[in-house]
């Protein structure tokens, strides 16, 4: 296995971008990534992309050569993945097997999804499609309704409270009020999102995560290649990918997400470090509840703390545990097939000291975490710095 | 790079399966592979799957965490792979790469599709988001009128008749004919083809391929597993994974497929083996022309041959070079992101001396090739006896 580091970085602004074509998204990120990277396109020797649901949402489907097409690559091998909401993670952990297994030296992940569609029940209705859409679908779970039994657990066994969820919000709007990239770039008054409309008790309107537009892109090849062309590469130091049961019928836990617990013990073990030394992170908030799980599964909290760390401050910018310095999916926004590629930008970003009004000082090791569809796919990446 | 093996193939019978449920075939296939393999459910570590439009067919999305929970692995890593018609031909290929690296030691790979829906023409503004759907689809471009236009050409350039396609689809009609599993098991005659109505031309109702359901799976295990538990494995001695541009319109020739002329290369590169060596194949005849084309490309005759070496029947059972025993697309049917990891289970039948009538007598070479949307995606394997 040989060391591999990201030497190229790209993410388009995410938003609502009914002005902007799913083509243009992916040009401005491929290329921008590789211009990023300063090496020649005819370097690059596969692409792997997430996408959820091209051919629903822009009536196009092999969106892997589409993209690789675009950007002058067509030639190359190109596949897309997909695993709901986790589909990002799996394309970066993609580029990163084959480079670390010398299948190729350098390769392109990207992640692309143009979701706003006239009518956001279509969109909601096509999302709704990333769980067992036949069975617990005919009996309204969604991916509302099914985290929010999560939160009412959670609250119950745990007593996490209303304001332990909307201090997530807070903070990731406040976060993402610093992002130029992020979806929502404003501060919404924590008073405002303790008294917004519920959706699903206990979630309300500000628990959850964003419809949006946008693609991401991160150039990968062997440290040894980096260190030679790049003055600040970021090492790839563990991947890992969990799975759990489809059906929330199945689950042997309400409390926890037993596929990221199985995704982190296999990245923290590949990476050789300790949950200690991560300085910042982006896990998946696709809801409020969401977050304060995954940094009790990530290994950061005892199981039931996520709440109380969270209202304590620690995952705020300046806090002991920066958590979604982006804005994360509550207000950077949630491309489903991009938000796990828009991660592992925004955390190379931070450990190039590039993150401006959101950087984390002596940022050096970093993690990114998305969970796909009903909990069921983790894929976690642990990063470091790999200048001094 | 480790010796890799296959030691558990299964498929379900192909065909319009409106009686049958997505559900049935992936759980009938799964379990038929275990079953097949002798090996227990808890060695299987990963599972890939191959799928192209689950969420537009059946409306269910991220399916392999769907297929994996069905067949009671939910709690594994698994993901979706799509790359249109060659999907199911990049499932089997990250097994082969998750095993030899050294990654996992025993994995499952599949394929499901059931694409038949109550309208014809859904079905088929499905299947045509596989290529340039804005661009090109508005300007008629399909898969039938777009393989039309290599037809044409390959016809202009080498001389390939009309009668040189007929032999192609009464070959594969016959082959079909002696095969369980197909979807149409029914010789057609030579001159009924001929006078078919056309569809494009000059391709006629039999120089398509059929709209199927079905789903097969196979266990990939190290060779020194496979060797201790089980009778007759069957070796992945090369993969290959090609691109090609996208768009008809960039394309570099109209009478080959690039795609599949790299998957090749690297995949007899790895396998170490001739094309001599090879005793039966299955290739992607998703129209006649593109098995003409494919047996180029693949290098098993020269450029502008690939006619008169059928006409001649040497890819007939019998004949020098068997090609599509199973009866290929247009007899076993393509049921897309499943038709890749079919060919392997047939080719995987044929080096066990399991196919029965269609029996390659002595074959200890295979090789399996699918073509994926406007020939922008090909995968390649070539599968060897791994017993004497």
């Amino acid at each position: 296995m040989r060391d591999v580091a990201i030497i190229g970085a790209y993410e388009t602004v995410h938003g609502n971008l009914s002005g902007r074509s799913l083509r243009e998204l992916i040009i401005e990120a491929g290329n921008g990534a590789i211009k990023d990277s300063g090496i020649e396109r005819k370097e690059i020797e596969a692409l792997y992309l997430g996408n959820y649901a091209g051919n629903e949402f822009n009536n196009q489907n092999q969106m892997a050569s589409f993209a690789a097409t675009l950007i002058g690559l067509g030639h190359l091998p190109a596949f897309r993945v997909e695993a709901a909401c986790a589909s990002g993670g799996i394309a970066i952990r993609q580029g990163f097997l084959a480079v670390t297994t010398g299948q190729y030296d350098t390769v392109i992940a990207m992640g692309a999804e143009k979701m706003n569609t006239k009518d956001p029940t279509t969109t909601m209705e096509i999302v709704a499609k990333g769980q067992d859409a036949e069975i617990e679908g005919g009996f309204c779970v969604s991916g509302p309704s099914g985290f929010a039994l999560n939160a009412v657990r959670h609250m119950h066994e745990f007593g996490t409270t209303k304001e332990m969820l909307a201090t997530v919000a807070e903070k990731n709007y406040f976060h993402g009020s610093k992002n130029p990239y992020a979806h929502k770039r404003k501060v919404i008054p924590f008073k405002n999102i303790m008294k917004a409309s519920m959706v699903t008790t206990p979630l309300g309107f500000h628990d959850m995560s964003l419809v949006t537009d946008a693609a991401a892109a991160v150039i990968i090849t062997t440290l040894d290649k980096a260190k030679a062309i790049c003055k600040k590469p970021v090492i790839i130091k563990g991947s890992g990918l969990g799975g759990d049961y489809f059906s929330l019928a199945l689950k042997s836990t309400s409390t926890a997400f037993p596929a990221t617990i199985r995704a982190a013990e296999e990245a923290f073990k590949m990476a050789g470090v300790k949950r200690e030394d991560i300085n910042v992170l982006e896990c998946h908030d696709c809801f409020t509840i969401t977050e304060i799980i995954n940094i009790e599964d990530l290994g950061f909290v005892e199981k039931g703390k996520g709440g109380p760390f969270t209202l304590d401050g620690n995952t705020r910018l300046g806090g002991k545990l920066p958590v979604n310095t982006s804005g994360g999916l509550k207000s950077k926004g949630h491309p489903i097939g991009c938000t796990g590629v828009g991660q592992v930008v925004e955390m190379t970003f931070q450990l190039r000291d590039q993150a401006d009004e959101r950087q984390v000082p002596n940022a050096r090791t970093a993690l990114t975490h998305v969970l796909g569809g009903p909990s069921a796919t983790s894929v976690v990446h642990i990063l470091q710095r790999g200048y001094e």
